[in-house]
């Protein structure tokens, strides 16, 4: 296996990357029925949190929250909604999804519902812009 | 609203308590169809992994990890599902459930799948004796 990160190509070809935090990379998922985003830990070979050494857990904390708290800010959701399940792609990564009232799925997850929708150029624009400042 | 912890009642209701940790109650979802943990932070008032204090958070962290390393240990799976969704029950609760290549969901998500399948009371006594150790 390699032992050197390199993102998976599922995950490279469905989302955009946003940033680099210290443990993660931030990608936004291209589909814009949600703001749906997500961290990917840095690591090689790693499939579950438990795997990660206990200083890169903590830091993954300290990420997902940062994440978090930022997102609820920004688009004003209702709920967030946060995930590692990796049943389809193996590769650790940690879904960050800002849910509303009403979406196209509440109150069920998001996963395995319809079709994606992929963002328009201005709109991931947009998104790129106002999630910048804090990932760079 | 109040200031002390209580167990939300949908909670009380659709699991067992396996035990305490330091940060965290362990619930078993009464569901035999999956191993399925349940931890809920001792906090009043929090639905966000954010608005716990720093401290909680890093706790949350140790205990889901001692949590999900040993689940599967213990029952084998193929793949660990982690997530904190919170739409229908706002209180905040960590699922840990315990996935294999082939189970009735495989490799949906299990949440809104059909309807749970009660342990029998044998089962139960069997889980919470293995469990037991960890969590007294």
């Amino acid at each position: 296996m390699a032992q050197v990160f390199t993102l998976h190509p599922q995950l490279a070809k469905d989302c955009i990357v946003l940033g680099e935090l210290d443990l993660c990379q931030v990608l936004l998922m291209d589909d814009a029925r949600y703001p749906w985003f997500i961290l990917v830990p840095k690591r090689a070979n790693i499939t579950e949190m438990y795997q990660l050494s206990a200083e890169d857990q903590q830091q993954l904390m300290v990420e997902s929250s940062l994440l978090g708290e930022k997102v609820m800010a920004l688009f004003g959701g209702d709920k967030l909604n946060i995930a590692a399940l990796g049943n389809i792609v193996p590769q650790l990564h940690i879904h960050h999804v800002v849910r509303y009232q009403g979406d196209s799925a509440w109150p069920a997850p998001i996963w395995g519902q319809g079709e994606a929708v992929a963002y328009l150029p201005e709109e991931l624009r947009a998104i790129q812009k106002i999630m910048g400042d804090t990932f760079v």
